[in-house]
């Protein structure tokens, strides 16, 4: 039996469990392909060549993470015709017209499911299963430390600040966790799903992106009475005119499947008029689950002529002001009368219209949340700077989207 | 450019919701591929000859149905080295070794996505995302048929009788819904999955299966109480000295990933030590979505060198009696002194220890509802049937499996 021999570039958490886990399964993996796949050369900071590798590999996976030198090598690779897996998102999502186009001129297969959603796979579900589908929509939770924060913040009513503690206390978070709390990390990973869904250049700069740091206790707890979950979900979406690509928090109804999504897993759903919805979901990252995707990645490429990518189409990216959604509305006011009246005026002339209402007095202040039916987002913006100026508020007025479906 | 010539077995439902979708996408799947795809025949009852079509075909695609001539026709394709692609789940549950056989030994391809849940890519998932895994466990909701029954009993409180009128009106279930309803069909696709899961040959004969037809409102209410859930659950384990292949009704806890599968929908969860759990959620039948896993099939088949499944390895089946199960347990009981001490000591001389208790008085007769922990089925099986011998019992015992584990 022939061997087939993998370059790693890499070596660190994820690398070494790939390395280990590779050997472990060599045994089933050249029963079920045919060749026995061993690691043929290994490049760190401080050894081996790349040059070295490359010629002695065939094929090469690339665990180091960052932009430089991982792009150079994965385009040189690719230009040698070398198969590529990476888990690398960061590359893939502002330097991905550059590897897909490689790729496609030398016909060499980019593979990457590791880079989004973990052993989630993602990736390959819409490369293969939805080749013949039509994809409308993905969206999901794609990072599991703002999932864990936004659960433990449910679960016990903690503080942002003391969840983000506590996800990193429990290895869920790193110690500087800006990429992951301001939803950056969610963006990167929506643009490499929106390439692949609409088959259209999607760049990073291009995907606006909110996080969790500014969500409070209250925005749980209010939310809960009209019985809805926060979660922080990546959009992309076909609408008139384009595409969008989105990160933000987002309220569910409690019986939307990626409420029951917990902890530091990932899910994520694709729409289709043939299939109409499934929805993926699992552990989001960890060495071991990271190195297993990009191993399931290597078993295809071994086993795999390649599937070329469709050509890639130009698709507009629309304002979000232009994009409808549904809203939760949160607002600290006088308790006097003609308070609902005023607000709703500053609705209705923008044409939001309201769904529910909850109100409560507070000795001399109400507290008034609402959910409102969906509307162009430029309309509801335009309500909530009125409603801002009205000068019974006692605070700024809080919103967060919604997703109104519901199921069954 | 090259055409891919599809041999077609069966224009039913599915055949020629097949037929259409693959015409509507062979462009797209010729951009991805390098070939284009177009029927090349099409054997129906009345026209078309086997003979000829496997002569003219790239591929054979199955979407005929039953036992025979399915068997037959697909021996033959598989021995003439064609790659096959079928939606059969009697025909590989039964017949499985030999066709799997056939395929070893010719090197050809046999894909079965659509075979099992639906467009909801478990099979795919399986063989390549966790080729570089073990998996320890596959369990899920592959009926929806009974999901939809059982939806609509917890959610209107109907009688099975109702719900299932309810679903043969809304085209989820057929005019003669036995196979579905005594847990059958769930039987045959636990059979093809745990097949693939394990590596081992599973009959279908070999998985003891029961229904939803004796299941009550009653049952679903008073387990609500408890945050209980009802499911028509298929589940194929490793255990110490074996496999277990089987499918039951069975109660979840509210927060389980199954609990939220809803209507008409199928999901399956898969248990890995490399990757924790991974579950994968989506409408389970219809004729476009069961094409759609059809042609994701062929394109696979059309981009893939393939792969040959691992050696199949003897697992014996471990008797339902060893297997460890927790129980949800409904008396009728006289509401009289000493009803629970004696309950209690059926249990406890069987080493089945009690969880949690509800106990409600209905003028001299109470009911007693507990969840047992997980316990040897045969030690429950002897202590329900001590029970049962009871005087002051007013009612068969109701017992129903339980799945105990709590989520994060």
């Amino acid at each position: 039996m022939s061997d087939y021999r993998v370059g790693l570039l890499g070596h660190g958490t994820v690398g070494s469990a790939f390395d280990r886990l590779l050997a472990e399964r060599a045994d089933a993996i050249a029963a079920a392909t045919g060749r026995r796949p061993r690691l043929s050369g290994v490049l760190t900071r401080s050894r081996g060549s790349f040059e070295q590798i490359l010629e002695d590999s065939d094929a090469i996976v690339e665990l180091m993470g960052g932009l430089e030198p991982a792009r150079e090598h994965l385009r040189r690779a690719l230009e040698a015709g070398k198969p590529v897996v990476t888990a690398n998102k960061q590359l893939l999502s502002q330097h991905g017209d550059e590897l897909f186009a490689a790729a496609r001129e030398a016909g060499a297969q980019l593979r990457y499911e590791a880079s989004v959603a973990g052993v989630v796979p993602v990736i390959r579900v819409m490369r293969e299963s939805f080749a013949g589908a039509h994809i409308e929509k993905v969206y999901g939770i794609v990072n599991g430390t703002t999932n864990f924060i936004l659960t433990e913040m449910a679960r016990t009513g903690a503080a942002y600040e003391d969840a983000l503690s506590r996800a990193q206390e429990l290895g869920y978070a790193e110690p500087d966790p800006t990429e992951d709390v301001t939803g950056k990390d969610a963006a990167a990973k929506m643009a490499i799903l929106a390439r692949l869904a609409f088959h259209t250049s999607v760049h990073l700069d291009q995907v606006p992106y909110d996080g969790v740091q500014e969500i409070t206790p209250d925005d749980i707890d209010y939310a809960k009475e009209l019985g809805l979950v926060l979660k922080l979900l990546g959009v992309a979406e076909r609408l008139e005119g384009g595409i969008s690509v989105r990160v933000f928090p987002c309220f569910l109804y409690g019986g939307h499947p990626l409420a029951s999504v917990l902890g530091p897993f990932n899910a994520v759903t694709l729409e289709s008029p043939a299939i109409t919805e499934i929805t993926l979901s699992g552990p989001g990252a960890g060495g071991l689950v990271t190195a297993s995707a990009v191993l399931g990645d290597v078993v295809s490429v071994m086993s795999s002529s390649g599937m070329q990518l469709e050509p890639i189409e130009e698709l507009p990216l629309v304002p979000g002001t232009e994009v409808e959604s549904a809203f939760y509305l949160h607002l600290e006011v006088a308790d006097r009368p003609g308070v609902l009246a005023e607000t709703a005026k500053a609705l209705g002339d923008n044409e939001v219209s309201v769904k529910s209402v909850v109100q409560k007095g507070l000795g001399a202040n109400a507290r008034l949340v609402m959910v409102v039916h969906p509307v162009r987002e430029g309309h509801f913006a335009k309500a909530l700077e009125e409603i801002s100026r009205l000068e019974f508020l006692r605070a700024p007025p809080r919103a967060i989207r919604v997703i109104e479906e519901e199921f069954v």
